[in-house]
């Protein structure tokens, strides 16, 4: 039997930061000159690792967005933080917790979704991307919504309310809010927190 | 003297006639296959013109599309609509007002705006057109929050009031609500006033 090694090898962790130090060059060219605009060769010049090495660890620049975009992603534990979300006995929380997490995904990986965006008008691939994780974000919203349905205010139906979190926690409204005109992430996830709360929950009463 | 002429002669009407059979096909055009993927040769295909005439009617492309905005934008009157917006004594009705203008601008040019975007990120001078558009739009919005400031929510100054403005005005909002979801116009038009109206206003007593 072949006993198995405890945790990476010494060259799997040199290929591992290998591989991190193309994608945080990559990552900072995306956001800066576009992705269409970027190329293998100027990620590696700035990444100072030779485009061969580029080339075998990742394929292409499609793969290198991708890469960025799941090392981002776990660390965040979206399921988890839904998950926990809607076990809040009390639906105000359960949309606070939420907005905490829209705020958490933006604020580590706006500009990974904005290049995703990008991206997505020239890269069948990445596009396809773009719609899965749209409708992974759509399922599990409406699982929220779903789950908090008996508190939804009169005249708002699941459809009504998931049509309302998508617009809400769109991208280009963390942009203007945070980016363009200089808000706090916490006064981002505040508005968005009431906003949710005012518009999706009946008002039982007041507490500000 | 010159006596001025009553109204446009045959020969101005029939140009403007053709201007405005190759605007229709143009924005027809600009909408299903994007600005970038079409030509002025499609463009003279389209709406049956030869190709010279587009090009010493208009010049190009973005000619063309200036002129489609124009075109729908001289109908909304928007300055007259923000006018009579700001003279209402309830700041309330300022809101549903423009929210009424802000629904019909999207209902009658949202292709147009999704165009104009789309063309912004190729072509420097619409671009700089998108930016004058956005410069004017925002100092309208700022006017009108200006003109309500002593009912302005606690803690809402006029910037905030005029970044949550600007938020929900976004065409990607109708996009989702409207497009994307399928709410009609008048559901997206009562959504956007009550959620000025809400975010913006004190709430001092409570009338649904």
């Amino acid at each position: 039997m072949v006993v198995k090694r405890e945790g990476p090898s010494h060259r799997q962790r040199q290929a591992m930061a290998t591989k991190a130090q193309i994608a945080s060059a990559a990552r900072a060219l995306f956001a800066g000159q576009g992705y269409v605009g970027t190329t293998i060769a100027a990620i590696a010049e700035s990444a100072d690792i030779p485009a061969p090495t580029i080339y075998s660890a990742f394929g292409g620049k499609a793969a290198i967005l991708r890469a960025i975009a799941w090392e981002v992603a776990g660390t965040l534990d979206v399921d988890r933080a839904h998950d926990e979300a809607l076990a809040q006995p009390d639906p105000r929380d359960g949309l606070r917790g939420v907005a905490n997490l829209q705020r958490r995904q933006f604020e580590q990986m706006y500009d990974v979704v904005d290049i995703y965006q990008e991206a997505a008008r020239t890269d069948p691939d990445i596009a396809q991307d773009v719609r899965t994780i749209a409708a992974n974000r759509e399922r599990a919203f409406r699982r929220h919504v779903d789950g908090i349905a008996p508190h939804l205010a009169p005249g708002v139906s699941v459809d009504d309310g998931v049509a309302i979190y998508l617009t809400l926690v769109l991208p280009e409204v963390y942009r203007t809010l945070v980016i363009e005109r200089g808000w706090t992430p916490d006064r981002y996830e505040d508005w968005l927190a009431n906003a949710l709360i005012a518009q999706l929950l009946t008002q039982e009463r007041q507490d500000k």
